[in-house]
C-alpha cells in the first residue's frame, strides 16, 4: 500500500503523570508513532471519533476497577468509533466501521477475536451510519442508561423519575428511557441553558438548575408526588436531597459520581436512612455485567430512536490536542450531551 | 364477675413529654386506671409480657412513621402477650392466649376485628405454650429478621453475612436464619459478654467485640472473602465500615438505625459508593409491608424452632415502673436478647 495508512504516523495521547482532580497540561502528551505492521487477525482502525466519558477520566486513578488504572507511558484508554483502513483478518473488511477502545490515538489494531459482543462491528454495508450515533446511544452510554433506568430504575406509568446530570450523555438518554416507559421526569442539571436543552430537545417535563436555586425547595415543587425513581450520576449533596425526597418504595439507581471523580471525596448522604423509612432501594451497577445482553438494550434503543423518542446531543472538541480540555469539560460541567474528540 | 378483673384497677405508663434522647423520668408516668365495661365484640386481656423494642422508642416522637406517633397523655404503645380474662365476643375465649398491641398496660382490650393477620390469637387448646416465643419469635421481631434476611438479604450457602447488633432481639434471629441457609455467620456486638452469647448459644461463626477493636481491621480479618450479606441495626460508623468490606453484588439490608435513635443524627455512610463499585444494593424495609405473609415467616420460623436451629434469649424487667429503664436499655447496650417488662 504506497503512501496507505501503513506508512504514516500514529498520533497518540499517552499518560505521563496520573492527574490529581482535573487534568493538567503535561499529564498527557500528544506524541506520534509508528504505525505497526498489521498481523494475521487484526484490522487497522482510523478513529474517526473518540468518546470521552468519565469512565476514562477514572482509568488514569490507580485504583483497582472494572478495566486496570490506565499506566503511565500507556496510550489513554477511551471507547472510539473508526473505519477498517487495511486488514488481515476474515471478521474486517476495509470501510467496516467499527467501534472498539482504540483510545487517544489516530489510529489503532482491532483484533477479530475481542470486543465481538460489546463493541461490534458495523458492516460495510451500512453506508452512512450515523457514527455519533454509535458512541452517544448504541454503545455504553446508551446500555448505561438502558440497565440502569429499566433494571433498576424500573419507572411505571405516572410516577415521578428524576435524574441529575440530566443535560449529560447518560442522563439525557436515561430521562427518555423513563419518558418512554409513561413516567414523569424531572431534571437535574448546572445551568439554564442545559435546563432549556433538558426539557426542549430531550423531552423531560423539567428541569432543575441546582446552582441557582435551592435543591430542596425545588424538588418539593417540581415533585409534588415526591420521588419514585432516582437516576445518580452526581452523588454527594445532589443524592442526598433527592434521597429526602423519596416516595415509598422508591428505587435509586447509582451510575456514577460525578462530584466526586476529581476531589475524590465522597460525602456520605444522612438521607440514607430515608431509605428505611421509605421502604426505598438504592444499587450500584456496571454496564459491563451486562455485556450478553447489549443486543437487547441495542435493539430498544434502536426501537426509540427509529421511533423519534430518543434523541441524543453531540460536543464535538477537534484534534487530539484537545484531549484535556475535553476530558475537563466533563468535571467543569461545561458539556451538553455526549463529548467526542475528534481526532 | 363478683371479684374477677371487672372490679380491679388498670395500670398504664402514659406518655407524659416527649423524650430527648433516652427517656428521662417523668416522660412516662405509671397511673392508676378503672378497667373499662366491654361491650360486644371486646375481650379483656391480661397483659402478661410486653415486648420492649426500638420501635416502641421511635412511636415517642413527634415524628410521622408507620404508625401515628404516640400523642402526650396516651399509653405507650408496644407489642404485648397475654391471657383473655373476660369476653364479650366469639373470637376470644376465657383462657385464650393472645398477642396485641396492649401497650404499657397491665390489663387491654382486644376486639375481634383487628390485628387477626399480625397478632394472631392463640387458641386457649395450646396449654404451656411459650408467651416468650410468641413475642421474641412468632411475633414482628422474628418476622423482621426473616423478611430483612430472606426478601433483600437473600444469603447462599458459602456466603459470607455480617448482623450488627447481633445480641439483640432481631439480630440474633436473622444471623440464625443466614446459618440455616448456610451462610458463615459474623456477628457485630458491643461487648465481650455479647459476643460470647453470639457465637455460644445463638451459633454464629465469630463475633467482633466493635467497642474494643479495630472495626474496619477486625471486618478484613473476620470476612477474607468479604461480606456478601450485611444486616444493618446500627447505622452509623458500623455502617460504613462494613458498607467498605462489601464484596461484589452484596446485599445490605437497612433495619435499624439503633447509633441515632436517640441522638436524632445520621451521619451519612461515606462509603456508600462501595455500593457502585461493587454492583451492590443496599434496601430498606418494614414488616409491617408483609402482614400477608406473617404466616409464611412464622412457620418458617417454627420449623427451625422446632428443629433446635433457632433459640433467643430473653431480658425481663419486672413490674411497669421499670418501663424507663427496660426502654433506654435497648440504647444503652445493656441487653442481650429480646427485652421484656413483666407488668
Amino acid at each position: 500500500m504506497p503512501g496507505g495508512p501503513m506508512s504514516q504516523k500514529n498520533r497518540q495521547g499517552v499518560l505521563r503523570s496520573r492527574p490529581k482532580g482535573l487534568v493538567a497540561d503535561g499529564d498527557i502528551e500528544l506524541i506520534e508513532t509508528e504505525l505497526p505492521e498489521l498481523v494475521g487477525g487484526e484490522a487497522l482502525v482510523k478513529t474517526t471519533l473518540v468518546g470521552i466519558d468519565a469512565a476514562a477520566r477514572t482509568w488514569l486513578d490507580d485504583q483497582p476497577g472494572y478495566l486496570p488504572p490506565v499506566q503511565v507511558g500507556e496510550v489513554v484508554r477511551a471507547a472510539t468509533v473508526g473505519e477498517v483502513v487495511a486488514t488481515r483478518c476474515d471478521a474486517y473488511e476495509v470501510g467496516d466501521v467499527v467501534t472498539t477502545l482504540g483510545g487517544f490515538s489516530a489510529y489503532s489494531i482491532s483484533r477479530d477475536d475481542v470486543y465481538t459482543t460489546v463493541m461490534g462491528r458495523v458492516s460495510a454495508g451500512t453506508a452512512g451510519v450515523d457514527q455519533e450515533a454509535l458512541l452517544a446511544l448504541f454503545g455504553s452510554t446508551g446500555a448505561t442508561a438502558y440497565f440502569g433506568m429499566y433494571d433498576i430504575g424500573r419507572p411505571k406509568a405516572g410516577e415521578t423519575v428524576v435524574v441529575s446530570a440530566a443535560a449529560g450523555a447518560t442522563g439525557s438518554i436515561a430521562g427518555q428511557l423513563a419518558k418512554a416507559a409513561g413516567a414523569r421526569v424531572v431534571g437535574i442539571a448546572g445551568s439554564d441553558e442545559k435546563c432549556a436543552v433538558v426539557t426542549d430537545e430531550f423531552g423531560f417535563d423539567s428541569c432543575i438548575n441546582y446552582r441557582t436555586t435551592d435543591l430542596r425547595a425545588a424538588l418539593r415543587e417540581h415533585c409534588p408526588d415526591r420521588v419514585d425513581v432516582y437516576f445518580d450520576n452526581a452523588g454527594g449533596p445532589i443524592l442526598d436531597a433527592v434521597l429526602g425526597r423519596l416516595a415509598m418504595h422508591a428505587r435509586v439507581a447509582l451510575c456514577g459520581v460525578i462530584s466526586s471523580y476529581v476531589s475524590g471525596e465522597h460525602p456520605g448522604p444522612s438521607n440514607y436512612v430515608k431509605l428505611l423509612a421509605m421502604r426505598a432501594s438504592m444499587a450500584g451497577f456496571n454496564t459491563l455485567d451486562n455485556w450478553g445482553r447489549f443486543d437487547e438494550a441495542n435493539a430498544e434503543l434502536r426501537r426509540l430512536f427509529d421511533a423519534g423518542k430518543l434523541t441524543f446531543r453531540s460536543h464535538v472538541f477537534d484534534g487530539l490536542d484537545q484531549a484535556i480540555p475535553a476530558l475537563n469539560a466533563l468535571f467543569e460541567g461545561t458539556n451538553i450531551g455526549k463529548t467526542f474528540l475528534r481526532p
